[in-house]
C-alpha cells in the first residue's frame, strides 16, 4: 500500500472526479473507514498493471505512459507532509530521552512521568514534507533535530480505553520535531513548557504506513522498529520503537480523557533515547548549521530527509 | 457593530447568497479586510431600519417582522463561540497572576518571565459559546475558571513588529480557560507545561468586539477595561486589562517570530491577577461544583456565563 499513499498537500493522485473524491489526506481521514477499501482496490489494480507493464512494455516506454494518470514519477511529484493535521500533540514517552534531557537541565525524572503519559500541544501549521527545506530561525544558535515516530487518527472518540484507541490509528509516519534549544531552555523556565522552541518546523513523512504493514514487526503491544538519525550521512542516533514506555494506544487513551479526539489529529511519540543533539552533547555533535542534512530512518516507515537553509 | 457580530457556529445571519457569502466567522476572518466594510454597511442599514421601526411599527408588530430575515431574536438564536479558531495560544501576561500562581507551587517569578511573553498551545477543538454548559471532567476534584481577555487575528504575518501586530487584530472577546488544577499540578511536574489540565473546555464570547469599539477605553498602548468574575452571583475576581505586563501586539509579535500566523488564530492574555480560585485560595473560595454558574464580565466586551454540568 505504498503508491496509494502518495497524497500530496493539495491534490490526490486519483483525479477521477474532483467533485466526489477527497482532495486532501485530511479529508480522507474524516471517512477513513469508507475510503481505505477503495485505496486498497486502486493499489491492487496498479500493482497488477505494473506487473503487466514489465511483460508488455515497448522499448523506451515509460511506466506512466502505460499506467496513465494513475501513476506519477517520484521526480515530478512534490510530496508535502502526508497529512495536514488539525492539531499536533507531542508526547514524551521514551524513558531514556526523558532521563538524558532532564539531566542536561540538572533534573531527575519525576515519579509522575511513570504514572501517565504527558504531552504538549505544538503548532500544526508549520509541517514540512520529505525533502522540504527547514528554515533556521535567525534567533537560534542551538538548532537540533528530534527522532520520533508519529501516528494520525482515522477515527474519533472520547474517554476511550487503550484497546479502543488502537483501532483509531489510521497509520504511522516518521516525525522530526526541530528544536531551538536556547529558546526552549529560556522559555521552559517560566513553566508553561516548550512553544517558541518547537513551533517553527516539524517534518513528517515520507508517507503514511497503515498498521497492517507493520504487523511483521509486532512484539506483543509494541513494534520492533529500528530508528536512526544521520547528519550529513554520519550516524548520530540509534534507537528502537519497542523501547517506548507508553504505547500509542495508551497515549491516545490519555489524550481522549474528557476531550473528543477527531480524525486527522496527529500524535508524536516524543524523542527516542539518544535521538537528538541535546542528549548526545554538542561537544561531540555540534548544533545544526545551514547546509546540514538530517535523515531519519525507521524500519517499515522509510526515510525522511530535510536540509537546513537560511 | 453588535448585531452584525452575531455569527453562530454553523451559519451566518446574512443568508442572502449561501454560495458567495461566508458561512462561518473563521471564513470571514480569512478576508477580514474585504468583509468588514460590508458588515459595517449592513449594521448601519439595520440600525436605520430599527430607528424607523420605532416610529412606524403597528401595534403588536415584532421587530423581526419589520426587519425580516436580517434580525433574529436573542431568544431564538443559539450562540456558539464567536469564532472556531484554527489554533489557540494562551499567554501568561499578568504579573500578579504569575506571582500568585507560582507562589502556590512554592516558586518565584523567574527573570525570563520579564524578558519575553511566554505562551503554550492549548486545544482549539473544545471551545464553548456563551451559555453553553461546561462538562466537569470526572477525573478532577479541583475545577477552576480563569478570567482572561482574548483576541483573534484578521490578518496573517511572520516576524512582525508590535506596531504591525496591532493591525492584525480583528477583535477582542472574553475567554474562560477552565482548568483542572489537580491534573495540571501533576502533569506540570513533568515539565511540558499544562495540557490535560486545560484541554477539556474553553469558553469564548459573547461576541467579537472590533478595536474601534474599544477606543474610548484606550490609555496609551493599553485598554482600561474592568474584568470581573462571579460565581453564582458572588464576586470572586476583580482586575483590569490595563495591568497586563505585555500587550497583545507584543504577544502577537513574539508568536510570529519564525512562524507565519494566519487569520483565525486565537490569542489569550492569560489570567488577570486574582482571576481564578487557585489564586484566591480554595479555603475561602471552594473549587467549582456541578451546578455552579461562572460569569465573566469585561468593560466593553459584555458578559460570558457558563454553568458546570456532570
Amino acid at each position: 500500500m505504498e503508491l496509494s499513499l502518495y497524497w500530496g498537500r493539495e491534490e490526490g493522485i486519483v483525479d477521477i472526479s474532483p467533485t466526489i473524491f477527497p482532495k486532501t489526506m485530511y479529508q480522507v481521514l474524516q471517512r477513513w473507514d469508507l475510503w481505505l477499501p477503495m485505496i486498497r482496490t486502486i493499489d491492487t489494480l496498479m500493482r497488477e498493471r505494473m506487473a503487466n507493464w514489465g511483460a508488455q512494455a515497448e522499448p523506451g516506454e515509460q511506466a506512466h505512459q502505460f499506467l496513465g494518470p494513475l501513476l506519477h514519477s517520484a521526480d515530478t511529484v512534490h510530496l508535502g507532509p502526508p497529512v495536514q493535521p488539525s492539531t499536533f500533540r507531542d508526547f514524551y514517552a521514551f524513558e531514556e530521552h526523558v532521563r538524558n534531557a532532564r539531566a542536561r537541565r540538572g533534573l531527575d525524572v519525576v515519579p509522575e512521568w511513570y504514572e501517565f503519559p504527558v504531552f504538549y500541544f505544538s503548532n500544526p501549521n508549520t509541517l514540512l514534507g520529505p525533502g522540504e527545506p527547514v528554515r533556521r530561525p535567525p534567533y537560534t544558535t542551538m538548532l537540533d533535530y528530534e527522532l520520533e515516530t508519529a501516528c494520525v487518527l482515522g477515527k474519533g472518540g472520547i474517554d476511550v480505553s487503550p484497546e479502543e484507541a488502537e483501532s483509531m490509528i489510521a497509520g504511522y509516519m516518521i516525525l522530526n520535531d526541530w528544536s531551538a534549544r536556547d529558546v526552549q531552555r529560556a522559555e521552559m523556565k517560566v513553566g508553561l513548557g516548550p512553544a517558541k522552541g518547537k513551533d517553527f518546523a516539524t517534518s513528517l513523512g515520507p508517507w503514511l504506513v497503515t498498521p497492517d504493514e507493520l504487523e511483521p514487526y509486532r512484539i506483543g503491544d509494541r513494534y520492533d522498529l529500528e530508528m536512526t538519525a544521520t547528519v550529513n550521512g554520519e550516524v548520530y542516533s540509534k534507537g528502537n520503537l519497542k523501547d517506548i514506555y507508553f504505547t500509542f494506544p495508551q497515549m491516545i487513551s490519555r489524550a481522549s480523557q474528557g476531550v473528543r479526539l477527531e480524525p486527522g489529529e496527529l500524535i508524536g511519540s516524543g524523542t527516542v533515547g539518544s535521538g537528538c543533539i541535546l542528549e548526545l552533547g554538542p561537544e561531540t555533535h555540534p548544533w545544526l548549521q545551514v547546509g546540514d542534512t538530517v535523515m531519519l530512518t525507521i524500519t517499515g516507515l522509510g526515510s525522511l530527509s530535510n536540509t537546513v537553509v537560511e
